[in-house]
């Protein structure tokens, strides 16, 4: 098979260098295209950017140019790592000229015709591109993955709320430094304590696992009717977001149903084999002290999620943690995944 | 006023450390005695003891000989910073030769004539003393202070409880390393990590709060009837424990009323102006970010409990973030305002 | 007496912010005015600064305006917290103005008119002033204090100094994050990680200490001869800068003679009480592992210089670890020792 | 080929873990059999480790027997991760019986017929087996390889020695926690602090280098001739041992030499293509601020030596920066290393 040539939007930055660390040695995908900002443009990717990953950067793309946004770009695939700020017109643009856009960014998460998208939650919901490409008369398409601290939660509420119906979930996280960017935290912050607030964290978390967990329906997404309240905490921790949740189930399930309907689900990346799906999408440990964020984070190469500590709940039905790396499940390789469930269901 | 003579029973550990730098300059207390492990015993306080804390052990001390736990006390007041493993025979047998223990122990907290006491929380409940006497025979007393992470969050509960009626909490804690003592948590298995587990933490945040907060009757204390789920984590802070809390009220309450109620909380340390109660026992901070551990955790000199990010909670009524000192508040400095006021009230 | 008034520069910074946190109960001087960026300036205090330490902000500087760095001052004492890119003009034109600059900044340290001055070790070389005020014509005055890393090598170089004398010195640091200012060091960079590397440092490290041993005469300072090699890394602490350094004297002396010459150093801020002095100038300590980072930077409320470790060297005379905080002994609170030296000796 | 048997002695702790995981798809050793304390022998291994390491144990080791250390062993090779206090007559007994032991106990390193063996410096050190066996009438062998903190200086040393002689080293190293092994340092003691002193170690890289840079004569090792001091210090990383050295060269030499020689030494292992042998030995990097421990310690599979910042000293000739990952590198790896060029030398 031919690979297919893709543009990284804002390669730079932390979530762009993650996106190149996953690319380099990918089946499907080539990189062919790097933008950066105003102030990196038409210089080579050596000069522009500080590596900031573990060893070094990759030498293939040491002498790469780097394109100002505004570049026409001659790839059908393109992955954005932009920040929110600069997103929006930058990939609408795109879109409109007819690339395929993989988005980190939280610009259109909640627009009505765009997918958000967990391959192994809501693969249907691929099917709003062709709503989108009517709507927008457009032949590109914007595809989102979800906020880092959504990600693992709604990975375990699908096979949960498959089997039991999902009322209502508590969630506390305890995020990573990496999730705020770079250079993000400042270590004077970081070190030694925990900054108990992340800007405009809160509601995305108690917003979009609704739409993932959503019915697809002729005129868009019914998202599901569960609600959330959310906690979003900053931790001193590199990478990895760990997260305590309490949930109440439509449902009577005893503990052994429950912890069984997390370790058995199946979903649709596992089968199809996509390069970059975990072998099992979740993980369950019967150790009391496990997920541990360190030591469990890069469970499936970054991409599987870690299940812990299920147990009953005394104000809910059960509690139990869960953790996912989040740049690489959160962010860079969520994204990747997307586009293969999309190039491998032709759409791309 | 003469000070009283005061004993500090494991006074090589991480606690047992804070007794003596708390009591260093104290009003009303004198350090007359200390008591180590049959390891340390018959040497001398600064032979036997490897100073933890910041700075040098004080010059005072280095010469105390170190008792056994077998040995008689000549003190009518007792501090106990012993391990819940040694700590049950040893309180039985000075309470019964009359000392008062003030002890940080958890083995009879719970117990039905033992006060589990925070000062500003239920003061009344040294009423059992007089029934801890009567049923034990003996003049001493035990009076427990309690888990470091039951403290902040009850500290918040009394002026919620007090004005609204509480129904039910759910607690997620991030815990500092000093709370697991020393050497506790080894290095490796704290940094740049989470650990999602305490061992026997939670049971105790679920029925600590209810004690304290219940009503003396002539039979012992009614507890409260609030439900509490707790989710307890290890994160690495040294010193502080911050909880994030969502809590459900009997009656109606708005944002304004509750942060009221929060800030506006007087208690009874503070109006007989105990040495180490804090100026205000709670205090309430408007920034969207705090508290934090490093930067609040010494609010009040580490008596304080500081409280942040009131705001409206979709699943219960209101989630709120809750902070307080582990080893000083929820330890030594909250046994020695157990005593203070014990003295203050003619019961020592 | 009557308090001084002073202004701070770039009092919203990590080392302004440390200058107002020592001078908030200082008996000698009196915060009357702050200046701070273009960005800042005319908003209040509490408005522009978001304070990094710990606690709150004092409540007494909220409302204080923030000027512009060209106002005027009308204040005989500025204590300058700039940014070496900004503070070369602007406490030019101060001292020109007739004002006494204590500075923070690196930019005239190693003018042959301007005192590098460590009250303890060269208090003479304010006889620069003199010099400085003929040359440039001014009333005012700049006086600078060292490098944080220069200062406690240097403190400890004195005695040894003028006991054995010094022919040459080894010095590898391991910084705090706090020296990097704010935002400084990204959490990403500093967490489970050493940098061995700080943009300028060590050339400072190898110039300043010679200049501030060295003596006094008609046309300048003559700088002390012994060479210095240093390497300096950034390490994951809040704040203290400790240093491993190796020394060949001049003259042959044993241990106990060079951990006496350390230990019995006296100096005149002890001498003369100034405020900020610490009873001690230099600390030395027996214990194999001290001093240590965490625990020892707060001797002296953070102005004194721990030493241990003091020992033979194979390949030098000596070797030994030193420590002091670098954000208070090595900064802010170098600075105001600066001042109450000049206020005593009746040069301000 | 057929994989040879290999037991591991002491596989519960932190460095007998390492030994698991760098042999679990080991091309020509296989794990057959694995030796704890008395603690655990008789149990699994699954029942008698807590694993520490990332990820999970490996599966196929969970219910392997644990044996204790006076169990035969029926294989011809033996790694030893036992601990200093325990390690003596264990290996003495092993090699007495004919079995090859790699040990990683400091307790024969300085043996005069024990080779100290990194295969890339001293590969014709193994020379000593033979006088070893004629001397202690054994067929078996001891075989040690250095303390984490000589290796990576020693690597350093080859091609410098080589090219242009060595008269003097100083060491200073920032050392990661897991050099402690487990528990090992306190969070408490590690967390926000330096800790100057790491009990035994400076005498071992004041010596070990020596010996391995020395050469074989009929009578054993004569060892290098140069001196060394090294000040050794504890720092909050996990993983990878950074150390700031100056060296003196016997011979002048240009900057661009001394940076020629590290960056182009060859050695055996590579030329051998020993399966754990890093493709480069040395990595020289560039940039002013590498090697950062984090970042670069994982270089060679956590094999290869990374040096920066080669530049001029102004006491001695040069200086420089090297890192090498303790515990993979400096411990485990490094054993098997060693097995590996015994078995390609026809020794084993």
């Amino acid at each position: 098979m031919q690979k297919i040539d893709v543009a990284i939007l804002g390669a730079t930055g932390m979530v762009g260098q993650r996106f190149i660390q996953l690319l380099q040695e990918h089946p499907w995908f080539r990189i062919a295209a790097l933008t950066g900002s105003e102030r990196t443009a038409g210089r080579s990717y050596g000069e522009s950017c500080r590596w900031l990953l573990d060893g070094e950067m990759p030498a293939s793309l040491r002498d790469m140019a780097v394109l100002g946004s505004e570049a026409e770009l001659n790839v059908p695939l393109v992955f954005s790592a932009l920040p929110s700020s600069a997103a929006g017109p930058i990939e609408l643009r795109l879109a409109a000229a007819g690339h395929v856009v993989c988005s980190n960014a939280s610009n259109y998460r909640m627009e009505p015709d765009v997918p958000l998208l967990i391959p192994e939650v809501n693969p249907e919901h691929l099917g709003l591109i062709e709503v989108q490409r009517k709507r927008r008369g457009w032949r590109g398409a914007i595809v989102t993955n979800p906020n880092c601290t959504s990600t693992p939660i709604t990975m375990a509420f699908r096979p949960l709320l498959d089997a039991f119906g999902l009322r209502k979930a508590l969630v506390v996280s305890m995020q990573a430094l990496s999730g705020a960017g770079y250079p993000g935290v400042a270590s004077y912050d970081a070190m030694d304590n925990v900054v108990p607030y992340i800007g405009g964290e809160e509601p995305k978390v108690e917003s979009e696992p609704q739409k993932m967990l959503g019915t697809l329906a002729d005129e868009g997404i019914v998202p599901a009717s569960f609600a959330t309240s959310a906690h979003c905490n900053r931790v001193p921790v590199l990478e990895g977001h760990l997260e305590c949740v309490s949930v109440e189930l439509e449902r009577k399930a005893s503990l052994d149903e429950v912890i069984a309907a997390l370790r058995g689900f199946q979903a649709l990346p596992q089968e199809l084999r996509l390069p970059s799906a975990p072998p099992q999408p979740i993980i369950v440990r019967d150790e009391p002290d496990r997920p541990q964020t360190r030591r469990d984070r890069d469970e499936g190469r970054g991409m599987a999620t870690v299940v812990g500590r299920v147990r009953p709940c005394s104000l809910f039905d059960y509690k139990f943690v869960a953790l996912a790396h989040n740049t690489i499940r959160g962010a860079a390789g969520g994204s990747i995944l997307n586009a293969e469930l999309m190039l491998a269901q032709g759409i791309l």
